[in-house]
């Protein structure tokens, strides 16, 4: 698996952000963790997984990110179909995904992206949530293009059995998933 | 490969549509031909192959779909990545997405949908023009769920051969998709 590379400029940039969002992104994280809590279908997800949030959807980190930077960006309601969403909802929903992957984007300093909802039980959606799965992409970073959206299932279905059974989380703890929403959190503070 | 399946019932709920939209869909044939052309990346799209279209957004059959009801979205403006586009274009492209994915779901009698961008070339995009894949799908339509992806990427690469040497079109005429495009061109007139 690729491992995140970050340029000395990137990280002075970072850096920066951390420093001039010292009290807004204090002011962020209060407003995410007093407005609501934030579910995925049937689960409750952890506040410090999520690292950005508007009043209609909310983006988080990954359990098992396929590639560096792979988030899910979903909507604050529960709406297991990509139909049933408002226009509102719908629209913040994608302004959200776009903003977060030109972001990420640049943060893991890729090329472009790969977004895509799998929209009920028959397209591989495991969760009954609408998420739209946002990957950062660069050349050669899976052997064969595609193997990407095999990947997705794949995971989708380990994410499920991870949130069911409540399993001791191998890959990634609390604290890493934590310290990587902190990174990106202070992506929307500049 | 799978066959178009329309139950009696659906045969006569899109005559009666026909009916009703004699004299709309006229209206809507002859709003899309005198407010603007089509272009998708460099080639400009026969406006026989396009259902439904707003201001800012337009739907189109496909060359060669790879299940029945494969179309894309795209912005009419000639936007190659996601985040170029505006903040009104976003919003309408997916909430077109998300009537054109409901409509032809429901038409081909399907239970999920597809709904993917491969924003950029590292991600598989071949046209450079933002476009969503969406395609209606099924238990059991490929073998493997994830297949499906694979072949999107195929598919790209075909569609834009296709374009680039103007071949004969072996698998679907003007003619077919003329067809297809005018069914469901009557889905949105009810």
């Amino acid at each position: 698996m690729l491992k995140l590379q970050v340029s000395g400029k990137a990280i002075l940039s970072t850096v920066r952000c951390r420093r001039q969002a010292r009290v807004s992104g204090k002011a962020i994280l209060s407003t995410m963790s007093t407005s609501s809590s934030f579910v995925f279908g049937p689960y409750k997800i952890d506040p410090r997984e999520v690292f950005y949030a508007t009043p209609l959807s909310y983006a988080m980190v990954n359990l098992r990110p396929l590639l560096p930077g792979h988030v899910l960006v979903c909507p604050r309601r529960l709406v297991p179909r990509f139909t049933d969403l408002t226009a509102d909802e719908t629209s913040d929903l994608w302004l959200t995904a776009q903003k977060v992957g030109s972001r990420i984007e640049t943060f893991h300093k890729a090329s472009s992206l790969t977004l895509a909802i799998q929209d009920g039980p028959q397209a591989g959606q495991s969760v009954p949530h609408v998420h739209i799965h946002v990957l950062p992409r660069k050349g050669g970073d899976f052997e064969k293009n595609d193997e990407i959206y095999g990947a997705i299932d794949e995971k989708e279905k380990e994410l499920k059995q991870k949130l069911d059974l409540d399993k001791d989380r191998v890959d990634r703890s609390i604290e890493e998933m934590a310290d990587e929403a902190s990174q990106y959190r202070s992506l929307f503070d500049c």
